[in-house]
């Protein structure tokens, strides 16, 4: 945007209407910024893949090559390996989803999965609902197809099916394309849906005949509080997002779209346009991964050190950031969302908070519409605990500085505008 | 479409607009066909990767984990790693091509290039122009997006520039958004354009104003002839595309796009929404194999069996194939076009060829328009040389039980009607 040099882009005419649409990932640009040494990076989404055996990755690397030899090194079918889909449906099984491997494509990441879903349901100007806030990679995603996106806030519960059931109405029966959702340790919310609220939201999908994509990349990462059984096992018509990025490693671009027959050989259609299909070797390997290696093992290290991180992060903010500041409690995953008092702007304040060493997403990326400009989120899943304490401090102080400032305004009855409107993006709703 | 079973599809009205033009690839649906024992098949283009030095490879992916670590694991840019791009950039130089890394962008295979090719330039309905025949997974990729194609016919030196100049005179400036051309052994027709026709071509292209997408997989597959500069030497503004699928392992999905700066800005966007990025650890095993082993050696052993193999190829067509056959002969690459009388129908001979235990690329899948339909598509690439005699052995009885048939309904003056406009489509253009 402020690009200190004046570029002439002689293609400008040239570009497809879609791409003045493309919302560019805040997260992205902010990975230049974290690389500058002394910035403490609360902002990306990175897991921490500090307790993979790497031994054990090495020699399954070498395996895929030495057991699997060509095949490994040649194209493959667009669905996937039927092993790996195997692989994918035992640990479906588990959360008690019960589905063929014929109800299982493999993608290159789920951020194919989530572009897949805008390919084949979403022509221009058609409506679809999401959480607010949501996964800004979805909104991206999303964006490219030229959706009218609407918005229904949370709570701790998780989704307010209260303002869906709302927004159906006013929509009417099949008003929407479908309504994307992370029931588990939301992103970037934090929350969890509750039981009740699933139920609820599957009624509502059903009786106004609109699809559900469950997005669950986070959905093992539960380090606290008792599981609840995904959206997907409850109803066969859900579309269910899963991935390798959050248990293994997201270097390798794997993860998988679980949905009803006629949906996936769609979606396979758009596989075999966008990309033929997925590397065989990072198949071949997280077949290796998961089966001959204790990956839940390693996964149970990773909660702990979540579960320490979280504790970290909460406890600074608790101790450092003001008492006008609200915060979630998530039970897994890796993020928290933070609001602040409404006349506050966390992109505004971006600039201030790197001069002094922290990172974080401003809000306003995690909504379609403008929202959630006095909140933030903060992931907890890649600093170690001194860092992550350390980053609320110096955003603590960031914060207090503008507050000392807007607090002199408001003694001298000088209130400053609201930045946006703040209640609706308040994930607690308090 | 002729399923046994009727499906219904409950989600029917639901699909975007776009899907009704997606189009199915031959060459995926042939998999399956070829898959049953006993087919030889002369239909998928995989490359022949018996060649690689299995130990060196294993070796390569073992030390990825070992020397990159984590880094091979997590997320990486958009864009791709510095020292991925930096390999690309060094080998573009030996052809001539001198750019820096950042008008280099990694891509999950040539496929994504190619989508993304059509996301940032085509809206619904704007012209494109290809060769005829063109890259069945070109067409496909690009149709997702809705644009109205235009065919060039090629002979024996490509594009045949003066029927190009033609139809952007009837276009006028701009009025097509990009002419996308395989100079090298193209994919179907094998036919590689001579550099008279590249410099017009380049010429009429600027003249025009259109942007020129130089797809080129098989350029390094040269096995015969001299080395033709590529169109992006000789012209900074092309967008040229290659790929490690022919020179190293198409199983990897490591391919990348060359483009200016701005170009590449947006095709970074549209990375960000469709895929965050390309496998590090697929990039970091490129980066092994093309620094620490002897691949040009090993290209080598590949050129010299493709060469052995089209020899035998087009041996056996001259051999067992009718007078009234004509086909192409590649100096590199992967395919030969194979032209019968015009009252064939290829589409309609593939059950009888499949019967007979050999399967091909019916012509017509290589047009948008229903051109090539007494055409088809031979890969010498995949199968040793034995099956690929015995595989036209088997053609060549298909179709001359076809021909008898023929010749005695002309013999009593009942000539069949032409399956096509077959004339326009003979590469050879005899």
């Amino acid at each position: 945007m402020a690009s200190p040099h004046l570029v002439f882009d002689e293609w400008e005419d040239e570009y497809a209407e879609r791409n003045e649409h493309l919302r560019r990932s805040a997260v992205r640009d902010l990975f230049a910024a974290v690389s500058r040494p002394n910035v403490i990076g609360l902002s990306g989404g990175s897991p921490d893949i500090s307790s993979l055996p790497l031994d054990q990755v090495a020699d399954c690397a070498k395996n895929v090559v030495d057991e699997f030899g060509l095949k490994a090194l040649q194209y493959g079918s667009s669905e996937g390996r039927p092993e790996m889909r195997r692989v994918v449906a035992d640990m479906l099984a588990e959360d008690g989803i019960d589905v063929d491997i014929d109800q299982i494509i493999i993608t290159n990441g789920s951020q194919q999965a989530l572009d897949f879903m805008g390919r084949v349901f979403i022509d221009p100007g058609d409506t679809i609902i999401v959480e607010g806030p949501s996964y800004l990679g979805a909104l991206q995603a999303f964006s490219a197809y030229m959706p009218d996106v609407r918005v229904v806030p949370m709570d701790d519960d998780g989704m307010r099916t209260d303002k869906l059931e709302e927004l159906l109405e006013e929509l009417g029966p099949g008003g929407a394309k479908f309504i994307y959702t992370i029931p588990n340790f939301q992103n970037p919310a934090g929350v969890t849906m509750t039981l009740e609220r699933r139920k609820r939201l599957l009624e509502l999908a059903h009786e106004y005949q609109i699809t559900v994509i469950e997005d669950d990349p986070y959905g093992k990462l539960r380090f606290e509080g008792e599981h609840v059984p995904p959206l997907k096992s409850m109803d066969p018509n859900v579309i269910y997002l899963g991935t390798t990025s959050k248990i293994f490693a997201p270097g390798l671009r794997l993860a998988w779209c679980v949905a009803p027959k006629p949906i996936i050989e769609k979606i396979n259609l758009s596989e075999q346009g966008a990309g033929l299909c997925v590397s065989a070797f990072t198949q071949c390997l997280c077949e290796q991964y998961f089966t001959k290696t204790d990956w839940k093992g390693t996964l149970k290290k990773s909660q702990a050190i979540y579960r320490s991180r979280r504790d970290a992060l909460i406890g600074a903010l608790e101790e450092y950031f003001p008492e006008e500041a609200t915060w979630t409690h998530p039970e897994g995953g890796l993020f928290v969302w933070v609001t602040l008092p409404p006349y506050f702007d966390t992109m505004q304040m971006m600039s201030a908070a790197l001069e002094r060493g922290v990172a974080y997403v401003p809000g306003s990326n995690c909504y379609p519409d403008g929202q959630g400009k006095s909140s933030m989120r903060l992931a907890f899943s890649y600093e170690p605990e001194e860092n992550l304490r350390e980053g609320v401090r110096r955003l603590a102080d960031t914060i207090n500085d503008r507050l000392e400032l807007y607090r002199a305004f408001m003694k001298a009855g000088a209130l400053p505008k609201a930045a946006g409107t703040a209640e609706a993006s308040d994930p607690e709703g308090n």
